[in-house]
């Protein structure tokens, strides 16, 4: 790796964002119709290999049922509003109408409300009875006090999301999640993170995850590099835990853990960097919350934008700008990566001669920063 | 090649746009009336190096008359309104009214209008008629439909133009455009891309076109880079494919394949640089628009912002500075890059001692990008 | 070192500011109650590594009190208002109260007021005696001519800070302060700075200095870039700095020489990346004076924006967001890096696995340059 | 030289600005007043390394007697205003009163008027009878014009300026102007240029110049990087420049050329940095424009702005902030580097232990592009 002299007492690589890269055209072209995007995580099979992320703003029970429908895979925050509150509906409503310089502080207030175990249940049975295949997301510090809930309602895959999770958490004030014991004993596939580092991801993999989720805080509502000094440039993060996807196959024996992008994915060229850079499939926050039918009405929000003590994360405006459907498979109304994402990645695929994403993640890709102006 | 590594699992070259170089002088002058910026292609002897793109805000049949007469190359778009309608003034003068936030939506209205064969025909018989030089540009999706009739009604060159066009297009529904069999047994020279790959380009080279358009949706209407994360910065996409242009001259016992720099070229210096870079000629589109006597009317969009469902591009207002003779040949009444682009050519090409565009590609270039304010 | 051609009669290192850089996180995580920030410099023990930058929008003699008890250590500047003036308050009103157009030739006139040795004395003793450890500060010009006075006022720390401090100081005028004989006779420690290179701090090192401080007029109110053309970036400087610690260390036979981040940390990750590079503690200006008890009123500035002949600072608008505590302490209100500091840099070691500052000093960190908008 | 490749038919060298580097302290420091910042070329001694550029914004013969009065050297433009009218100042008045729109045609307008070669006496005259050691300057083109008008007047040191001056110019049109026989049949001592690599510079050094200016077109008012593409990043040039000085003196057996930065130093840290990278002077002009007295009211431009053809440059507003004295000397009244060049200069100098301008040239730099925001 590339180790670059910051000052004679410290060294560091060179890491790369979305912004820092592009995909080129090679030699080859194809017709889009002909190229397909379909992904398949254990025995699950979807049209799309998108994601939609764990968050009051881009889920309800109801815009769940509606993006599965679409083809991809809904998860329920069960930390979010939906198990705090019976009809959070008139929350969602305030939270949308919030003078910025109060929604700090009313967030904080929100989300105190105790979670309850019984609206796990409900919430995960109602997007099941609809026939979807449903993912319910639980932060690492609350999965050993609700996880049989989760089990207990019956979900298809399990997601425990942090802003960073690792496989060696150390905490003298309580037993840490043992996350191989509790892959190993839980019956559902579990999909962990955020990581962001090749040591770390092997490390993830090797508890038996079915996926790891890739990414750092590099959302759209997330202000983790002011606030924390801490950021993982996502093209590079991808790559590196591709990497260790590819070393881990080898180690077990063939093993596939799929990696997930994470975060700073908010216009449809950023969905393709993602894949080009390795990633099986991508979860999306901001570019979700934009459809005219999420919960979030135009705002986005993420749990670290109400951290009781510490927030790192706003409450931003994205705007509501097309159905779901428009959003996810167009026809496009716009003309700046915002609307038919899914047409985009084909057309991108298309354009470079590829006909499935894992192929894609082949695709020749150069260093070109942005230049102002 | 200079491979950075992004990530364990990626690598990509470090690629340059215009904007991050610069011609220097160097230890010789001349005068500017001294400097010839001529080019010829095939039979065709040029006064400029300039090919106007074949858009509807750049060219209308009257507009192809007046630059031909100045001494560029104009190329005639068979698939926009002139061959959709029997009169479009109407039209052009609607779309430069539109409402930014209706004008994606109208753009893919008027052009669902289906092409008329005739209107092709008559359309290149107006502009021959005239004594001009003059060329006509299809998509490759087109191309087999339309190609009979832009045969029959004659054209000095036939040029086929996509945002990327390869040798080789995979497609199970349609036979596939052979490029080769068409060029070969096509009677006029041809005139094909884009590309942006040294190996493209030799395989485009390959097919026995007479010249290449380089570029990928750089130019100023385009989004591309945002919607599919597809971006081919100019200055690096010219040096690969004049490598290419050199290395099957070569191969080919001398077929000189002329490479023609084709979008981001909205200044003066930047038709310097592509040349620098190695183009032989350049097509432009927005610097064009310009004029006070454009069919744009101050505004310009390429085919791609009215694709009907995944637009990449905008209809973007480029403003009417000047009559297409000023904008070429001056005077310059402005001083930022936007009129007398052949002035400030020869003026670059004698301040560093050049006297043709053959010895200016070799001109010396360094890498500055531009620091923001 | 990493040597870069300027041109053919000139090379210079690649230097990197704290924008230039990230933490990245690593495959451990820990509880964030369970790390130490704690900082102990000669017999002084502070709950926080922080120290207030001895300027008078940030340290008067109440405000150092607070901050004292708070568990940082302030640092009283013995050539403020607060020395030439009995009761400055009203001055403090005035300044913050200036129109910007006025404010550099008023801040002159206001310090043209002389220093008054009994009020050294006096704001002294007023912090010693509320039980607060306590530095005060004196520029190396006038540390001659007034260090008795602080001596018998009794400090426990002692601070010589310029915008740049040399061991060897060339004047023919007058005989320049002798370091190494001025600190071996004075029973206090002292911290002496700014420096900013290897060789120089390690020259200040073998004075006999407890601890120096990094920097040069990097803080949010200077312009010595703009001014002088002097610019030392933080990242590499105090990564420069942090090898003369070490290498000093091995020399002297264990010596441990503190290694003060002063400059350039506006924001709670500035912070957290300062101690990433080596920095055993921070000297805080801009982030101190946004508390609303803060002296400054909502403005900073610093002793160069009131230099008689060549100001090289302004007085500039930083706001009153929260109380002192809060800033220090939390909890957040903001998610901008202006609150809760020590939180955000608990929070940073914990989630990269790190238990106390000495450790995460050895935390990884990438270069990823901001990409603008 | 490190050369990077562009693409596979192009490689150029990565060139810096001023804007990408900083001066560093180092391990000495130094009392201000014990700086000398004089200068001497061929017989003539300046308190100020400064020379006034020959525009019409920055010297009139009445600016040029008060500059010389302050240590600096003056040049007329001898093919100026003061040379085409007999009393320009209504004119100075109108061009600082046009509305920006119509400032490049008034100006073709005004310049259209011809030199009259007993104004160029009269104008010299005027400022050799004030007692100042003054030079005039006429463009390549012009020279063998007017040259004997100014032998004639008498001056003490004749400049050859434009954007790119070469020791080789190329036309058949006219005998070119033959610099080596010119300079060697000349008393006065000549300096020439504009003039960025090292080749070129040295070419130019054999011609017998007392001088070079380095740059090309690179100050506050040309445009040339969007015009002709051409872009001299100034710090590479200097040092390229006097590489060539050094490898000159060695082969010429000990004749030392002086290298005189010309562009881009509108703020005193910028003509730190043009002697940090090897400059023995600079030649100032948007900074002097800023004077109160200036005889440009606020305005500046150059002559590539009233350019018949191809206009490379605009009047651009600078502001009247200063008298000359204060400009040049002090107090600063500003803290952003407009005032007290000098000054800041010494300070610079002093900081970082340096004594006199030829030892400041060895000073240590960094490449440190600033970062936005």
């Amino acid at each position: 790796m590339n180790q670059i002299e910051i000052g004679r007492g410290k060294r560091g690589r060179r890491a790369y964002s979305f912004d820092d890269i592009a995909v080129v055209p090679s030699r080859r072209t194809r017709d889009p119709e002909e190229v397909s995007v379909s992904w398949q995580i254990d025995a699950y099979h979807f049209d799309l290999p998108v994601i939609a992320a764990p968050m009051d703003s881009v889920m309800s029970p109801e815009s769940a049922i509606a993006f599965g429908k679409l083809g991809g895979l809904p998860v329920l925050d069960l930390e979010g509003l939906w198990t705090r509150y019976d009809d959070p509906t008139f929350l969602l409503a305030e939270i949308a109408s919030l003078d910025p310089s109060a929604a700090t502080a009313r967030l904080q207030q929100i989300y105190a409300e105790p979670i309850k175990p019984e609206l796990i249940t409900e919430r995960l049975r109602a997007v099941r009875e609809a026939g979807v295949t449903v993912a319910g997301a639980l932060s690492p510090q609350r999965t050993q006090e609700f996880w049989q809930n989760v089990v207990d309602a019956g979900c298809d895959l399990f997601v425990i999301r942090g802003t960073t999770v690792s496989a060696e958490h150390v905490s003298s004030r309580a037993e840490p999640l043992n996350l191989k014991r509790f892959i190993y004993e839980l019956d559902v596939p579990v999909i962990v993170g955020g990581v962001s580092s090749y040591t770390a991801a092997l490390h993830l993999m090797r508890t038996g995850a079915a996926g790891v989720l890739v990414g750092f805080g590099g959302g759209a509502a997330h202000t983790t590099r002011l606030t924390l000094g801490i950021h993982a440039p996502m093209a590079s993060a991808i790559a590196d835990v591709a990497a260790a996807r590819r070393d881990y196959m080898d180690e077990s024996g063939g093993r596939y853990v799929h990696v997930i992008a994470d975060g700073g994915m908010g216009r449809s060229g950023e969905i393709v960097k993602a894949i080009a850079c390795g990633a099986d499939a991508v979860m999306l926050g901001a570019a979700l919350a934009r459809a005219t039918d999420a919960p979030g009405r135009g705002y986005h929000w993420g749990s670290e934008a109400h951290h009781a003590l510490l927030p790192r994360g706003e409450r931003v405006e994205v705007g509501a700008l097309a159905p779901l459907e428009e959003i996810l498979l167009g026809p496009g109304r716009m003309a700046d990566g915002t609307t038919n994402l899914m047409g985009a990645l084909r057309r991108a695929m298309a354009t470079t001669g590829y006909s499935d994403l894992k192929e894609f993640q082949r695709v020749e890709v150069v260093v070109a920063p942005y230049q102002p102006g």
